[in-house]
C-alpha cells in the first residue's frame, strides 16, 4: 500500500474510531449508568448536572483518529494540542481507546465498568474536570482560557527535530491575541534542529454564542490571511447538510498525507542542507459543523452546526422525556454495539488504529515532560563571583554578572536550556551569552545583521511579545526542558493570565503520581520599577509579586537579590529547582555590590539575614531599631539611613536587615519556606520598631509578616504609584522611600528620638528639599546622593563589642 | 487645484514642518539651552541625562505633516494615535507646530525663550514624560506598553461618522497580540454610523534590538497578511540609501491623496446604502529608515536605518567632543535658521500647514474626550427592582435583572454607550438588551443567524478577544462615551496590564488643568469564582480585586452587591461616576434576595451595613460575635450560618454585616470612600470576634483594615486557590468558606464556645462530611443544602428588643 491509497477498510477504521470516541465523549457528558445502553435509557442513567462541551468534541476527535492512521504508517512521534481544550471529553475518550487511560488509572479499564467509571467520574465531584487538564494523559496544555495553543505548540517542538506537535485552533482562539501574533512563530523555528507544528485552524463555524471572525470572512481573505503568516494552507471541509461522513474522511486523509509528504520534503531538505528560505510550512483549515453528529433540532432550534451545541446540547436530558430519548437515539446512532465487546472493551477494528506504546500521543513522553527532564549541567557560580573587598567595595551591573554564568550554562546545556525574552535580553545585560549563541531567527537576514547575533538556530528567543515568550517556555518545559524568561518588571504583567495558569496547571500536576517534576518556570525581571526613571510611570509596575502571592504556597518563590554575588547564587537554585515558579527581580544599572560570595551563599541559603557590618548594636542587647530592606535600591536607601543614624545618633543600636527570600518572612505555616517564630523573633525582634523599605507595593509585607508578633511595630516604605520621567533618586523621594525619609521614620517610630531628634528630623526634610530642587535644576540627583558610598568600617562598631546578636 | 496635484510649494511646505518637528524633536532629547543654535554648541547647552526616543520620531512626523495637509485640504476631522508612543518628542513637536501645545501650556510660548522651556522640560524633572502620555495635546494614547493603538483607534471611531482615526504602528508593536488581532477589528466596525481607522504600518525595520518580524517576511506574505485582516494595503517606501526626502514626500502625499479617495468613496457608498459587503478599507505601509535624517554612522556603526538609532543615538553628546560636534550637525541639517525667525517662532511657512483651530489633532475635542462627555440619561433603577417580601423571600439572577436596566440605558442613549464583552454578554445574562439593539458584527451573516442579534450596528460589542473588548472601550471613553465591559471574573487578568496603563492614564489625567474627566471604566464581573465549580479550576480567579487594589485610591472602586437590588443601586452609582475604575463582582445564578430596593439603596449609599434581621443581638449590648460578608455566595453562607448559631446556640448576641462597598474598609486616610474609625467601631465593635466571609482571596480583607482597633479580631474566609469541576456548595468546602465552617470559625473564636460547643463544632464537622459523601455519591448538592432558604422571621429577635444597636 502507498500512503496515498486510503482504502475503504481504513475509511471504515477511522470512521470506526470517530464514532467510538465520539460515543465515548458523549457518554462522559451525560451517563452515569448503563453506558453501554444494554437497557433502554432511564432517566436515572442520566447525571443530575449536564456539564461539558460537546461542540468541539467531535472534530477533535475526527482529527485524533486521523493522526493515529498517520502515526502508524510514518512511525511520527506526535503530540496533540487542542486549542479548545474544553473539548475534555473528547481527549479522555481518545487516551482511552487507545489504552493509555487504563494504564495510567488502573480503575478505569476496558470493560463495562471501567467504562461507567470513566462516565461518571467525568465532571463529577472527586472525579475528572471538564476541560483538558494535567489529569488528562497526553496534554501539556490546559482547556481553560483560549490563545495559547500555538505558543505552546512551538515551545514543545523546540529543540526536538523528530517530533511533530499537532495544534488545534478553533472555538474563537484564533480571535485572541495571544493566537493571532503565535502564527509568526513559524519565523523562530529552525527546520533543521526544531520539530513541526501542523496547526490545525479547526472552524466550526462558532464560539460560545456567536459566529466566529475566521468562519465568516471569504475564503480568499482566509486564505490569504494564512499565507501572510508565511503558512502554505490546506482546505478541508465536509459533513454539513448530512454529508456522509466517510467522504470527509476519505478528504481529510488525504489531505494530511499530502501534507506530511509536504512536512517530510521540508524536513529533508532542511537537514541536507539544501533549503535556501524560510519554508511555508503547512496547516490545515478544517471545516467540519460545530457539533456534528449530535440531534440537527432540539426544541425547535438548530442544535447542530449551531452555536447552541457548543455546551450541553440537550440540558434537559434528564428532566424530559422527549429529550431522554432524544439522547438515547444520539448516543445509539453511533452503533455502539458494533464498537464494544461484551465485556466492555473496544473492538479490536477500533483499537488498531492506536499507534503502539509511546507513539500513542496519549502516552507520548514529550506530554509528560518530567520523565524526559535531565538535570542541567550548571558551571560553579563561585566562579563567576564579583570581588567584594568590603561591603559596597566593588560594584557591578546585576544582571550582567548573571549574563556571564548563564553564558556557561548555554554552553554546557546546548540543547535543553533556552532564553526568552521580548527583544530585551542585552537591554536587560544578558548579552555575554551572546559570546556562544545567537537570538533564533528564521525571518529574512541581511548584510547589516551581521554583528545581530541572528541566526537559524540560536538559545535566546526574543519576539516583542510576552504572551509568546511565555507561551514558548511553558511548551518548551513542559515537555522536560528548563529556561528562563527575562522581561522588564511592569510589563510582565501582560502575562498574568498565563502565570496564573500555569500555576494552577503545576498545583494540579503535583497531585498526580504519573506526572513527572519538570523545570520551574523562572522570571529574572529586570529594569524594575526603581531603575525607570527615564521611561516614567507606565514603566513603573512591581505588583506582579502580589499577583503571583495569591497563589498556592508550594508552587511560588519571590526573591529580591540585592547584588550580583546574591543573584548568582539565587539563580543556581532556581535552575535547580521542580515545579515551582520563581520570581527573581534584580537590578541590570551599575550598584554597588555588598557581599562577598561566601556571605551572598550563607545569606541567600538563610534567605535573609543580619547585615552586621551595617548595624550599631551590641552584643547582649536588643536593638532599639531594626532597619530592614528587601531588594537592591531598597537596600541601598536603607544602608544610607543607617549611616546617617550611625552618623548622627552614635547612641542609637540599630539592627540592619535585609531579605532575599521572601517567603521566609511567612510562617513556617503558611509556606515551606517560612522562617519559625523563634527565629523570626530573633531577627526582627518581638516588640522593637521594624522600619521595612519593600521593593513593591509595601502590603504586601504586612500580609506576609501578619502572624508574627511584632508585626504591629512595623511600618513599611514601597511603591505607592507615584512616579514619572525623573532621577533614580526622585522616584524613591516621590515614595517616601528615601534614605531620609526612612530616617524621619525611625525618628518618628523609636520612642523618645522625637523630642531629641527635632534637629535631625528638619535636616533630613532639608536634604529632601535640597535633592528636589537640585534634581529640578540640574537634571541629574544631587551629588550628596549620586556619589554617595558606604564607609562604614568593614564590621564596625558591632564586631568592637566581641559579640554575637543573634 | 485639484487634490492629486502635489505641487512643489505643497511639497516644500511639507518638507520644512517635517524639519521643523525633528529639529524639535531632537532639540528635546539633547538641548538644556542654546535652542536656535544662535551660537556654536556647547557641552553645557546639552543635558545631562538623555532620554527619549529617535528611532520612531521622524516617521511620526513625517505623517503628522501630512496628516495636516490632507486634513486642510479636505476639513476631515481627525485624531492622531501614535502607537510607537515612545516617540513623544514627536508629538509634542508637532503640537507645539500647530499652536497647541502653547495654548494649554501658556509658559511654552512661540519664542526662543518658550522654546528653551519646551526642549528643557522634556525627560526633565518636574517636567514631562519621555513617552506621549496624558500631558501630550491631542493623545488619548500612552506610549508605555506596545499593543493597543488599533484597539484605541477603533474605538474611538464607534459612532464617531465624521471622525477619522490615523493610528500608526510601529517599532515592533505588530508583533504584539493584542495588536495583532486588532486588525480584525474592521470586522466590527460599521461604514455608515462609524467613522474610519486609517491603520498605518509604519516598518522601519527595527524594534529595541532587533529586526522586526513584518519588516523581514516578503512583501507578497506582507500584502497576503493585509489583505488576509481585510485591508486593501498601499504601499510607500522611501529615504533609504540618502533619497531625497522630498521624493518621499511626493509619493506619500500621492498615496495619502488615493487613500482617502478610496474612503471617501467608500463612506459615501455607504450612506448612500449602495455599498454592498463589508469594504476592504485602505491600510497604509510605509517603510522609512529607522531614525531616519539621524547620523549615519556613529561610532563606526550604522546608526540611520538600523536598530542603534532606537533610543538615543549620540549618548556621548554632552561627553566627547565628536559627539558634540555631529550632534550639532544633525541639528543644524535641519536649516534651523529658515525655520524659526528671530524672535524663535516657527515662520509662517511652516506653521501655514496647520490646520484651524479643533481641525488641528492636537486640539481635537475627541482627543479630550471630558470636553464631549455628556451625562447619560439613566432610566430610575428604582423602577427594575425585585420584590422581596422578606429578606432570601424571593429569587433572581442579579445580572439578568440589571440587564433589564441596561436595556433601557441603551434606549435612552443611543449614540454614545455600548456594551463589550468577549462572547459572554447572553452567558453573563444581561441578554435583555437583545431586545433593544444587537450585536455589532460586519464579517458575514447568513440566514441562520437571524436570531441572533447580529447587526451592522448595534450597542453591544463582542469579540473573543478581552484585550479587544478593554481597548475598544478605553478608547470609546477617551473620546467622551460610557461604556461597560463584562467578562468572566477569572479571565479578566488577561487585561491586568491594560487595567494597569489605563489608571496610571486617570492618575496622572486628572492632575492637569485641561484634561476633563470622561466615564468611569466600567466592569461587571460575573461568572465568579464562587459559580466556576463546571468550569474548574481553570475558571476560578478572584484576583482582580487585589491587582486594582494596588492603584492610587482615587481612581479605584470595588464593590459587591450581594442581591439583584444592591446590584441595581452599585450600577447606576457607576454609570454617573467619572475618572474612576468601577469594579463590579456580580452574581449571575438564581439567588436569594435579601434586600428591598428602599434597604438597598440605604446600604449601598453607607456602603456596609447591620443586617438586623439576620442577627440577634439585644439592644444597648455588644454583640458577642461580627459575622461579616462581602460577595454573593459569602453572604448566603454567612447567613446560613447566622441561622445555624440562631438555632443551636439561642443565648450567642451575633452581629451580621454586609460590606458592598469594599473601600469602606479602609480608614479615611487611605481612601475616600473609607469609613470613620469611630463609624468602623460601632460596626465591627474594638474587641470581638469578627468572621469575615469574604469573596476573593482573604488577605485583602486585612490589608483593608490593617489600621482598624479591632483588626487583631478578625478572622477572614475567601478563596484559598482549591477548586475543580465540582459542586458549588463543594466549592464553598474545599475553601473552608462553608456555613458549616464559618460555625466551627465562631466556636473556636468566641471565648468559652470551645467548651461549651463541642457537640455542636463535631455536628458541624459531621455535616461537612455528609455534604460531601452525598456529592460524590450523587453529582449534586446534599438537599439540606441546596434547599436551604433563610427562615428567620423578617426583623426577627432584634425588633423585639424593640431598640437600636448602632
Amino acid at each position: 500500500m502507498t500512503r496515498h491509497e486510503i482504502t475503504d477498510e481504513t475509511l471504515d477504521r477511522l470512521n470506526a474510531w470517530w464514532r467510538a470516541a465520539n460515543y465515548l465523549s458523549v457518554g462522559q457528558i451525560y451517563l452515569l449508568d448503563n453506558p453501554l445502553l444494554r437497557e433502554p435509557l432511564r432517566r436515572d442513567h442520566i447525571k443530575p448536572r449536564l456539564l461539558g462541551h460537546w461542540g468541539t468534541t467531535s472534530g477533535l476527535n475526527l482529527i485524533y483518529a486521523h493522526l493515529n492512521r498517520v502515526i502508524r504508517e510514518r512511525s511520527l512521534s506526535t503530540i496533540y494540542i487542542a486549542g479548545p481544550g474544553h473539548g475534555g471529553p473528547g481527549m479522555v475518550a481518545n487516551a482511552y481507546l487507545d489504552g493509555t487511560y487504563s494504564e495510567v488509572y488502573s480503575g478505569i479499564d476496558r470493560s463495562t465498568d471501567g467504562l461507567r467509571k470513566l462516565f461518571r467520574q467525568f465532571s463529577f465531584p472527586g472525579g475528572i474536570p471538564s476541560h483538558v487538564a494535567p489529569e488528562t494523559p497526553g496534554s501539556i496544555h490546559e482547556g481553560g482560557e483560549l490563545g495559547y495553543s500555538l505558543s505552546h505548540a512551538y515551545g514543545a517542538a523546540f529543540d526536538n527535530p523528530d517530533l511533530l506537535v499537532a495544534a488545534v485552533v478553533g472555538d474563537g482562539e484564533a480571535e485572541t491575541g495571544p493566537l493571532a501574533t503565535s502564527w509568526h512563530s513559524n519565523k523562530f523555528l529552525d527546520p533543521r534542529s526544531d520539530g513541526v507544528v501542523l496547526p490545525i485552524l479547526h472552524l466550526n463555524g462558532y464560539k460560545i454564542a456567536n459566529p466566529t471572525v475566521l468562519a465568516r470572512i471569504p475564503e480568499g481573505e482566509l486564505l490569504d490571511l494564512m499565507r501572510g503568516y508565511g503558512h502554505t494552507p490546506y482546505l478541508v471541509s465536509g459533513g454539513f447538510d448530512g454529508e456522509d461522513p466517510v467522504e470527509v474522511h476519505r478528504r481529510f486523509a488525504s489531505t494530511l498525507d499530502d501534507v506530511l509528504d509536504h512536512i517530510a520534503q521540508i524536513k529533508a531538505d532542511a537537514v541536507a542542507g539544501t533549503l535556501a528560505d524560510r519554508p511555508a510550512w503547512p496547516m490545515i483549515i478544517l471545516r467540519t459543523p460545530k457539533g456534528w453528529t449530535c440531534p440537527a433540532v432540539i426544541d425547535g432550534h438548530p442544535a447542530e452546526d449551531n452555536w447552541r451545541s457548543h455546551q450541553v446540547p440537550l440540558a434537559d436530558a434528564r428532566d424530559t422525556e422527549e429529550h431522554t430519548r432524544l439522547l438515547e437515539s444520539w448516543l445509539r446512532s453511533y452503533r455502539p454495539e458494533e464498537l464494544f465487546d461484551e465485556t466492555g472493551a473496544a473492538v479490536e477494528f477500533v483499537t488498531a488504529l492506536a499507534p503502539d506504546g509511546e507513539l500513542r500521543m496519549s502516552a507520548n513522553p514529550s506530554a509528560n515532560g518530567g520523565l524526559l527532564r535531565r538535570e542541567l549541567s550548571l558551571p560553579d557560580f563561585r566562579d563567576y563571583a564579583e570581588s567584594v573587598p568590603s561591603p559596597g567595595g566593588s560594584a557591578s551591573e546585576a544582571t550582567r554578572v548573571l549574563g556571564r554564568w548563564l553564558r556557561d550554562v548555554i554552553v554546557r546545556n546546548p540543547q535543553n536550556f533556552r532564553i526568552f525574552g521580548p527583544d530585551e535580553t542585552a537591554s536587560n545585560r544578558l548579552d555575554a551569552v551572546f559570546e556562544v549563541t545567537d537570538k533564533q531567527w528564521n525571518a529574512e537576514t541581511w548584510p547589516i545583521d551581521s554583528d545581530n547575533h541572528l541566526a537559524r538556530a540560536g538559545r535566546v528567543m526574543e519576539m516583542l511579545s510576552e504572551h509568546q515568550c511565555q507561551g514558548w517556555l511553558e511548551g518548551y518545559l513542559l515537555t522536560g526542558r528548563h529556561g528562563v524568561f527575562n522581561s522588564y518588571e511592569a510589563f510582565i504583567h501582560i502575562v498574568d493570565s498565563m502565570f496564573n495558569q500555569h500555576a494552577k496547571w503545576l498545583s494540579s500536576s503535583r497531585r498526580i503520581p504519573w506526572r513527572r517534576p519538570i523545570a520551574s518556570l523562572n522570571y529574572l525581571l529586570s529594569s524594575h520599577v526603581w531603575r525607570q526613571d527615564h521611561n516614567g510611570l507606565s514603566h513603573q509596575d512591581p505588583g506582579f509579586i502580589d499577583l503571583v502571592m495569591n497563589k498556592k504556597a508550594d508552587i511560588v518563590r519571590v526573591y529580591l537579590p540585592f547584588d550580583a554575588n546574591t543573584l548568582l547564587s539565587t539563580y543556581d537554585h532556581c535552575l535547580r529547582s521542580v515545579d515551582y515558579v520563581n520570581v527573581v527581580v534584580a537590578g541590570k544599572q551599575p550598584a554597588a555590590n555588598w557581599l562577598t560570595m561566601e556571605e551572598a551563599i550563607e545569606h541567600c541559603t538563610r534567605g535573609l539575614g543580619i547585615l552586621e557590618w551595617a548595624g550599631t548594636e551590641r552584643a547582649g542587647e536588643e536593638p532599639d531599631v531594626v532597619l530592614a530592606a528587601a531588594g537592591d535600591v531598597p537596600t541601598l536607601e536603607m544602608l544610607a539611613a543607617a549611616s546617617i543614624l550611625r552618623e548622627r545618633i552614635p547612641s542609637l543600636r540599630v539592627r540592619v536587615v535585609n531579605v532575599v527570600d521572601l517567603m521566609r518572612l511567612q510562617s513556617e505555616g503558611e509556606h515551606p519556606h517560612g522562617l519559625g517564630d523563634r527565629e523570626y523573633d530573633a531577627i526582627f525582634t518581638t516588640d522593637r520598631p521594624v522600619v521595612f523599605a519593600y521593593h513593591g507595593y509595601p502590603w504586601l509585607i504586612h500580609r506576609l509578616t501578619y502572624r508574627r508578633t511584632g508585626h504591629e511595630n512595623l511600618h513599611v516604605r514601597g511603591y505607592i504609584e507615584e512616579g514619572t520621567t525623573t532621577t533614580p533618586f526622585d522616584m524613591v523621594m516621590l515614595n517616601d522611600l528615601d534614605r531620609y525619609h526612612l530616617v524621619m521614620d525611625v525618628i518618628d517610630r523609636v520612642p523618645g528620638l522625637g523630642a531629641t531628634e527635632a534637629n535631625l528630623r528638619q535636616d533630613m526634610q532639608d536634604a529632601r528639599l535640597r535633592a528636589r530642587e537640585y534634581t529640578r535644576e540640574h537634571g541629574e540627583d544631587i551629588p550628596e546622593v549620586a556619589e554617595w558610598a558606604w564607609s562604614g568600617t568593614s564590621a564596625g562598631r558591632f564586631d568592637d563589642t566581641g559579640g554575637d546578636n543573634v
